[in-house]
């Protein structure tokens, strides 16, 4: 059975273990097993608030390293990219050769919402075609979900990103492109004939 | 020699090219060698912005596999979190067993920029001693200078994180942090006595 890593900043939502919860389940009913182990971290008696986060950081890649995919949730968060924690959760799996699925919940692309949401539209077309913004910095434009890295590591893996379309609202619970995702990888490594942990570098 | 990979998002600065050269040049000095290859992605004649990227992301990946380590420049890009492409190269490098380190041009942690720059100060601490936002979500506060999949990692992989505190105007282009960093890396792997690219995990 496909072992799924399951990432995404639900943790940090005032309804997070409820959402997880949600996401697992629905992991399990497309056939496939949320990845799972007891932390360290949950019976850490110190005070120590960076040693604290360091065992949970262990904890997740522990549970990356026995997991077959990761399917990540790239909504934007806090800002105009990815959940940082979610991003380098997709490299790792990239560079153990795992294949790495992401969804989002919204259809706009990262050069839109640089342009719109970080630089108010303050963004123009120079003549050698590229985006630049008004602090004369450039936009990255591939069409891609966020940065290139997590685009073409997703499409180099062999995996894909799902886009949805939530309304503001429920941008973080809403589980439609989710839902999507885990159906097309059921069809996709039902039909790839080849082992989840086959290394595609 | 060790070999470098240089992470950051200096790419996207007016002077993108010569501030990556600054860095790729200050790096030799401290007797390191940059990583380098030449690029397909710098023949592609075809038009699909999407290859174009993927291309590129192929590139840095493999300039990774080369790599005996990673410095990455975690100052915050567009927002209150790292430039996204280095995080996932990060994430990448610290699967692949290889040292990570990295220096930030500010001084103030995750928790501090969340609060302030993100939630404009509507954050409290709650009973449990969690800090919550006003939106009802988690805001995490270890101390890190990032998500804790970045501080944990680099920790984890026997690498470090340095701080410095450039002026507004001098963000991306101050090098007192990354030259601090190859100081100490220099010192640091002088003394630990251990190849680079062991496995840490």
């Amino acid at each position: 059975m496909i072992r799924v890593y399951i990432a995404g900043p639900e943790v940090f939502l005032p309804n997070g273990f409820e959402q997880v919860e949600r996401k697992r389940a629905l992991c399990r009913a497309y056939g496939m097993e949320p990845s799972a182990r007891q932390g360290d971290f949950l019976h850490y008696q110190g005070g120590d608030k960076f040693v604290f986060g360091t065992m949970i950081a262990k904890h997740n890649e522990e549970l990356m390293l026995e997991s077959d995919i990761i399917i990540a949730n790239l909504t934007p968060f806090r800002g105009i990219s990815a959940d940082p924690g979610t991003v380098y959760e997709v490299g790792f799996m990239c560079a153990l050769g795992r294949k790495a699925f992401g969804y989002t919940n919204t259809t706009r692309s990262y050069a839109e919402r640089a342009s719109a949401d970080h630089y108010n539209g303050q963004v123009e077309r120079a003549v050698s075609g590229r985006l630049v913004a008004v602090d004369g910095q450039m936009v990255e434009d591939h069409g891609m979900t966020d940065n290139l890295m997590i685009d073409g590591g997703i499409a180099r893996s062999g995996g894909f990103i799902l886009h949805g379309d939530a309304a503001p609202g429920v941008l973080f619970t809403d589980l439609t492109a989710y839902e999507a995702c885990l159906k097309k990888i059921t069809e996709h490594i039902g039909s790839s004939h080849r082992r989840c942990d086959t290394p595609q570098l």
